[in-house]
């Protein structure tokens, strides 16, 4: 949501300096809470359309064995992805952003008391589909993971740089996909490690379930981590 | 690019209000000035990956014997695009945004003055790829069109009504994915009918070539409407 150099007055980019401020603050009050209680929180960002809450549905169902989880959907009007997720039996909070184009950390820390503390080991909160504005907010979270269909092509990442740099990991979604497109795979991934080295990138397909066993191994290491004590990068 | 309702103070929204105000008044100037040259002046929005710049590669071709076109890319950071255009032997001018999420009208104000005028009878303005900022800035367009995939899903129009509650025209991209997903185009329309009665749809695929002369003539017949003086719904 940052706002352009061209046309705006000094004041409302000092708005915007102070919007980023502020959203920090509370950023850090959500992520002491997290690590408080013991709580891996992520927040997945991506496209419209990029496959976010169908990788949700096909990973929570198999975590959910292992780990208490819960989820927060943000969303700009409906409540139709709360609603997939409230299927699968998973405490689910609809935030409405009302036009919004991103979570903010407060939209975030307002809705916290709504679960129960202790509470889940896993908090996934789902942004609203877009791949540039969220990308500036933190919610406090231990892990951004960016979610990028396949079919979206392959000059994505350079396109959208700050996402795939303030990210942990890249779920390259619709895999099956592939060979129907012109999408140069390689490129794609060539591109996103020159922008983050260190980000892990799955290729998965949430239609044929290819490569999500390997993506939901890493991201139960990781909350055994995160229970172990573990520092991620966000934090 | 609008502000959510929640944990920003009334100053903030006041300050969007301004913002929104003052884009207004130069889009005003910028309609002016093409309604002074017989510009066709068409904003295209679209989320990353659905299609945009790979439909106007499609149909700049086609149209560029019946009639002199000229492009505006608008990019975050790169001009991948223009280059594309350029490439076309068509004159594109590259706006960046500098992380903006979405055109304004100063920005495309400010460069219409690098063309000749009178100039283009098409004048193509591809906006950022973001499905929700760009629907609220008037850029002095005569029509707003949305570019969707259908591999995006179909429940995408009623997450993103304002973008479809404002446009003149969707072009459905990616039909030749159709058969590989779990979209269900009927209940596509139907939501962004019910959304907008008096939006026309194109059904196409960039990649086979499906639908693209029926998307063509109409934007050949709202040319010539234009140049015969036909006030078009933004006007």
């Amino acid at each position: 949501m940052k706002l352009g150099d061209t046309g705006e007055s000094r004041r409302q980019i000092q708005v915007m300096a102070n919007l980023l401020g502020a959203n920090d603050v509370q950023a850090e009050v959500n992520r002491r809470h997290f690590h408080r209680h013991n709580c891996l929180a992520v927040n997945i960002i991506g496209s419209p359309g990029a496959g976010k809450t169908t990788l949700l549905e096909r990973t929570l169902t198999a975590l959910a064995a292992d780990c208490r989880i819960a989820v927060i959907e943000g969303d700009i009007y409906t409540s139709k992805d709360a609603e997939r997720i409230a299927r699968l039996d998973i405490p689910v909070i609809q935030v409405n952003t009302g036009g919004g184009c991103h979570l903010d950390s407060q939209m975030v820390g307002k809705v916290l008391p709504q679960f129960t503390w202790p509470g889940p080991e896993l908090l996934i909160i789902e942004n609203v589909g877009n791949l540039v504005c969220p990308a500036d907010f933190d919610l406090g979270e231990a892990l951004k993971i960016v979610v990028l269909s396949v079919v979206e092509g392959d000059d994505k990442p350079a396109k959208y740089p700050v996402i795939f740099r303030n990210s942990q990991a890249v779920v390259l979604n619709k895999m099956d996909l592939l060979p129907f497109t012109e999408t140069d795979l390689a490129a794609m991934k060539r591109d996103i490690f020159a922008i983050n080295p260190e980000i892990v990138v799955f290729e998965v397909s949430c239609r044929t379930g290819e490569g999500l066993a390997v993506w939901q191994d890493w991201l139960r290491q990781l909350i055994r981590k995160y229970q172990g004590g573990a520092v991620f990068p966000s934090s």
